[in-house]
């Protein structure tokens, strides 16, 4: 993105916001400079920073004083960044599979975000993992599982079922025409299914 | 690399570090963990502190209080790394053109990387910046410039006669048959233009 893009991209995030309960500041092709721009325009923007979750870098977190890190899969371990981060600062985990779920959560991560649940263009050739394994990893967990990847909103019921604590959706809202009404369509097909409407 | 390969260039490392002023532990394809795993098994191996320069991850020199960062081109900006980092953490900046040496002085850093000078392989099919242009930045800078690529021990003289104030070695030493020698090398080239020997 460029630094234009990021100042819409945030603007974009703050209409989002009062919607979803977080939004995930992450530039997977950029370098860190890149992705402290895109969060301080978030911050400037108005999106508050207990909804901010910045991705891997402790640094920019810590720069920022976000609310929470998502860590990938090859992230900094979950001691080391809480060693870092001010008390309450949310550390969640990327994981793949049943056994990175149970490390995440033994070394103390207060979530994980796992995926990818159905195909998406962002994983393109490699095959989804599906709902069974999404069951039987909110089965055996004790910490929130965030279900991400290829999500539609027809897809959140089952999704809640298998015991998923929440979503996580990329391309469904950001490559959306609008992106706004995308937000706005799942957390209405969410809140009916939390609150059985 | 893998784990046990950390240990082993780690080991080298400290073998080689009475001959260099800075080991630079450097991962480009890897995540902040295997970064991390590095610079503490260089730190284990007995690699002091004061030596160890961690590639961009400012998180992964808080954790382990190395005496200083290098900031590539789209790294976080140096005032901002120079609030997070232990006072006296040097900070450098990896530049490519005159105007990048520049900016990056302006800023803060304590010194910049420049090149890369000759052909080398670590960067295929992108010419090399040259002895000219190097000696024109070290001219009108006033903070230290360190000459990077391709560099081989006969070179030295004319680095340091265009203005360099050290040199930095990558395949140099890491691919040489005996990365020890080769410091070696390196180091006696060195000293014998410094010292006027």
């Amino acid at each position: 993105m460029e630094k234009g893009t990021f100042a819409q991209a945030a603007q974009v995030a703050a209409v989002i916001c009062p919607y979803v309960h977080y939004v995930h500041a992450r530039l997977k092709q950029n370098g860190a400079s890149a992705l402290l721009s895109l969060t301080r325009s978030m911050v400037e923007q108005g999106v508050p920073l207990q909804q901010i979750v910045v991705n891997d870098r402790v640094d920019v977190a810590l720069l920022t004083l976000v609310g929470a890190v998502q860590l990938p899969a090859n992230g900094l371990p979950v001691a080391d960044v809480k060693s870092l981060l001010p008390k309450g600062t949310r550390c969640g985990v990327s994981v793949h599979s049943l056994k990175e779920a149970q490390t995440a959560e033994r070394v103390g991560a207060d979530y994980v975000l796992y995926g990818h649940i159905y195909e998406t263009h962002c994983k393109p050739g490699i095959v989804p993992r599906g709902l069974a394994q999404l069951e039987h990893i909110c089965r055996l967990s004790n910490i929130p599982v965030i279900a991400l990847g290829g999500i539609q909103p027809h897809h959140i019921p089952e999704l809640y079922r298998a015991g998923a604590s929440g979503i996580a959706v990329m391309s469904g809202i950001w490559e959306a025409e609008s992106p706004v009404a995308a937000a706005l369509e799942y957390r209405r097909m969410a809140d009916l299914v939390v609150h059985n409407l």
